[in-house]
């Protein structure tokens, strides 16, 4: 069971960013990830939906041999991981609870921003884990459902028509006075300098994806499920470590995106009817 | 049979302005709708994807008795609907084919621009009708994946931020000489002052739905289809018709965007799990 692999979903390709902080992490394990290219984004869709289509996609990954199941995408994290753990008996982990941890341990006057999807800021799920660590800090929340499609359309490098809507969804926060602002959903990094320069210097920029990685090895270790291959450098290995990827859509598209994120060799993800996987 | 529904669908919302049109057009007739609200957007997935979901889409309605289908959807009309039309033995009909030829009428100079999401404008077919209508004609086409984010973000009445995605995306288009332009995405009649204003006043706006409630009627005539059914001044009647209206996901969501296009009370759309279709 050891040698398993990591089953790793998202919505789609923004939880790659995910998988590229398990790697540089935990680089003697493997991973199998599964996009859901065809039915994203998660953001703007009800609980009910979206609770349904992650157990459709644990279940294919567990047909896959997953020893373990990690959400990396904020909006199934948020609405759908506490039903899933009822029914899948396999430890489990999202990108939420170790993001608030990270964020609480950042912030220095008690004031923290959430940005996120529209479905992960209705759901309050990370002012409840922040509130439940400190019950002191105060959370100011924002939907900001343009920041995946600007994403998408690829209009990041300081472009300014993305700058004023960055601009735009931020100026409440800004007037908060916080000094710690979580990106609560994996596209938001790739904004990463336009939101910095919008909060200014001094906020804490938190992503999630780092402290889940770290949560992460602690979970296998707690549970025995630490890979004991061995690998040279993280790079090289006797036996090279042959990661997986499997999308519901459009696997060429999926390519390019993840050879902009992975510094590994991607191999040609396969498409999957996930939908049959009830 | 003739007093069987029309059915309708669309990946979300957008179709039901494709539905005002028929309801004005042909008030006796009773429309069953179904918007793909789980699985949308499909302006960005692949061919297949989008005819496989259609096909289960065309399923459900005709399990509701409908006499014929209205492909509402740009995209699906553009990918999938000569697949599925040797697949089901009933009339069907699209947007594209009637906003194609609305758009040969109106163009004076040859010169048509076509904005749509990018799977309808990879699959060339507004430039194929078009110019099979007549050769002489030259087709200048643009992928506007924001627009529709930008409008269900409701960023619509003048925003100045949506005045410069326009401007952007339809600076090529300007350069062409254009004197008409086909809206070919449900969504873009929305944006069609701010499209307007940057194209200028010269250029004739082609909102495919308008023709293709038209089209539609020739196509119930042609079957001996239509609606035996009287209404008297199109709103009252003895027995008054009860439209059905379905979705994937979130069906408050829905009431609240068909309040704002639809002239009549809708009545609160049904749930389905419609990739059990299969």
């Amino acid at each position: 069971m050891n040698n398993a692999p990591i089953g790793v979903f998202d919505s789609g390709v923004g939880g790659l960013t995910v998988v590229k902080e398990i790697l540089d992490q935990l680089p003697q394990e493997k991973i199998i990830y599964f996009g859901d290219t065809a039915r994203v984004p998660y953001g703007n869709k009800s609980a009910d939906t979206v609770t349904r289509y992650s157990g459709q996609i644990i279940r294919f990954l567990l047909s896959k041999g997953a020893k373990t199941i990690v959400i990396a995408c904020n909006t199934a994290s948020a609405v759908a991981l506490e039903e899933v753990k009822k029914e899948f008996d396999v430890p489990m982990l999202g990108v939420v609870k170790p993001g608030a941890k990270a964020a609480a341990e950042a912030t220095k006057n008690g004031k923290i921003g959430v940005i996120a999807t529209e479905a992960t800021i209705r759901s309050e799920i990370y002012s409840k884990f922040l509130k439940k660590t400190d019950p002191q800090v105060t959370v100011y929340a924002k939907a900001c459902p343009l920041f995946v499609p600007l994403v998408e359309e690829g209009w990041t490098n300081n472009d300014p028509i993305t700058e004023q809507v960055v601009a735009r969804y931020l100026s409440e926060l800004c007037e908060k006075d916080i000094d710690a602002l979580v990106l609560g959903c994996t596209h938001y990094p790739l904004l990463r300098e336009m939101i910095q320069r919008a909060v200014g210097e001094r906020v804490t920029l938190v992503n999630p994806a780092v402290e889940t990685a770290r949560e992460l090895k602690y979970l296998l270790e707690e549970n025995h499920l630490m890979s004991t291959q061995t690998v040279s450098g993280g790079r090289e290995s006797d036996a090279p470590v042959q990661h997986e990827f499997y999308v519901s859509d459009g696997a060429e598209k999926f390519l390019q995106f993840a050879a902009s994120i992975l510094p590994e060799a991607v191999l040609r993800p396969e498409n999957i009817r996930v939908e049959t996987f009830e």
